[in-house]
């Protein structure tokens, strides 16, 4: 088991203006195996991290696993939304409203906010139109979606199903503790979109991705969702995320791996064929480091082939410009990061 | 003198959501006199930092000391403009086409190229107009004017006043390495608008700060566009920044401090009382992190007095709302944060 390198996360990810390295962000790992085994880390792995939208493919299990995704004959487009963190590009807004209606819902029982598509092109189009961005545009519509048909399935109440104590949060807590292994779960905090979530250590974060990853251990009917929840990603990468999206491009070029991101600078990936689950948390929360230390740690784990390194070079080290349209700088790994115990 | 603390710098500023760190943010920062010695740091003071747009003043003051200003009457509003990294509002885009249309130039002089305008309901109505940003709504466009009437007063070609070689250029680099009392600049990088931006020690770049701001023992000329250069951001807040802005809203409350923002988390103070110059670095770039860095320092160093601060409450620990409008988490300076020698 490899031991966390203290407190202090390494430099992991660096921006260069020209050849000088102007600003750098430190990053904490875990890759971890279903029985619990810290297999490579970097930082701090008990540190508690929220997982925001990493976790949403688990989240999600919730919907097949309670037997709602039968019940309501939950598509697997659907299935991938409610994994999703979407673009609020048109094909996703019309899965999410089609969704909502067939459980005669309108976009109003949303309780996750609204803001302006990520999708620049499809925000640019609505602000021409004059038109608000509605909740439907949140990139989290298709996880309350799922959410919402959860209570309608359990017979709750829809209004409130984002409450921490809402009988689908719980249900959704006692699948996040167990899946980690933990015995409880803290308090949780306020997501983006007003659902709860769950400080979890870094180690048990990865070993919950890992039983996702490789579910033949669990339950029956817990594996059985994993399966088919990873089936919806790997089948729909484009409404997981969206147009020019880093998640989106990674699951479609690397055969098999998934891949999730979540807000302030934490990702998450699940190599089924490895049987490892992989978490990384930016120390300081910023997105633009979280997806060059993600591929950096896939390719030195062995789990992007040089085919797929090559299509994702402009991830691996991406250039800035500035607005005059001159390559300033890049983003891209410190030499030597990740250093790994185990080359594979 | 105060020793760095090494080249780790310390957690200066938590994010914190609920009650719990979600992210932190590791911030470098020098406190010097106009004799070049160090009163406060932390972190690696040799670190060769790109100041970025926290040194505007400094550039503006070529357009003084040359004579251009003299001979072209800029006035306080143009030096003020000169100086800022403005929010492309209709008064500061007005201000700066009509500097241009004084030398018979119109805004495609401007090697700044074009961004929206910071202002959001700015860059909303343009829009809705159909219209696309211009040059002139640059944030750095008042910065432009300045130097494109320095290349005329010089009778350097206009063409190309934006590259490294251009005398204007040189004229700022030779200011810019007296001030910091350095035998020799690196080579620059580009920055985001195209000029050069040289990469400046720290602990030299707070003494760069202190010599604008207690100018006495500069040359006179230089000494002279000093206090112009001071007395037209004091004047002028709102056209150094825009509505809404840390520095206007610092300078307008906090009597005499002169502060200036630079992007990836760079933030510079001059205190012309104390006769100070201060400037900090997000070692991760964050720009959400180096206001309230910056504030944290200059209550530390008794810049602002009680009433000042508690204008400034929410910049010193902005709130945090997600897209429901809860509030979820905030942002503060770490406890402890900054551990200086002499307490103020």
């Amino acid at each position: 088991m490899a031991k966390a390198n203290g407190n202090v996360p390494p430099v992991a990810v660096l921006m260069r203006r020209g050849a000088r390295v102007e600003s750098q962000h430190r990053v904490a790992y875990a890759v971890a195996d279903p029985d619990g085994r810290l297999l490579e880390a970097a930082g701090d792995v008990e540190q508690e991290v929220f997982p925001r939208s990493a976790i949403k493919p688990l989240q999600a299990l919730a919907l097949v696993e309670s037997g709602a995704a039968a019940r309501f004959a939950v598509s697997e487009q659907e299935l991938a939304l409610a994994s999703a963190s979407h673009s609020g590009e048109p094909e996703h807004v019309a899965l999410v409203r089609a969704w909502l209606a067939r459980l005669g819902l309108d976009p109003s029982a949303l309780e996750c906010g609204a803001h302006p598509p990520l999708h620049g092109p499809s925000a640019q189009r609505l602000a021409a139109a004059g038109e608000a961005p509605e909740r439907v545009h949140n990139n989290c519509s298709g996880k309350h979606a799922g959410m919402i048909t959860v209570a309608r399935h359990l017979g709750a109440p829809l209004a409130g199903y984002s409450r921490a104590d809402h009988p689908v949060q719980r249900l959704i807590a006692d699948l996040l503790r167990e899946l980690a292994g933990l015995a409880a779960l803290p308090a949780p905090a306020i997501d983006g979109c007003g659902v709860p979530t769950w400080p979890i250590p870094l180690g048990r974060l990865a070993t919950a991705l890992a039983r996702f990853a490789a579910p033949a251990g669990l339950p029956a009917k817990r594996a059985d969702a994993c399966v088919r929840a990873q089936a919806a990603m790997l089948a729909h990468p484009h409404l997981v995320a969206g147009t020019d999206r880093a998640c989106a491009e990674i699951m479609t070029v690397a055969g098999g791996v998934l891949v999730k991101t979540g807000a302030e600078g934490v990702y998450a990936a699940c190599l089924p064929k490895r049987r490892l689950g992989v978490v990384l948390k930016v120390e300081d929360g910023a997105g633009r480091a979280a997806p060059v230390a993600l591929l950096a740690l896939l390719r030195a784990l062995g789990a992007l082939d040089g085919k797929s390194a090559a299509a994702l070079a402009g991830r691996m080290q991406p250039e800035l410009r500035n607005h005059t349209g001159v390559v300033v700088g890049r983003i891209e790994p410190a030499v030597g990061w990740p250093a790994l115990r185990q080359r594979s």
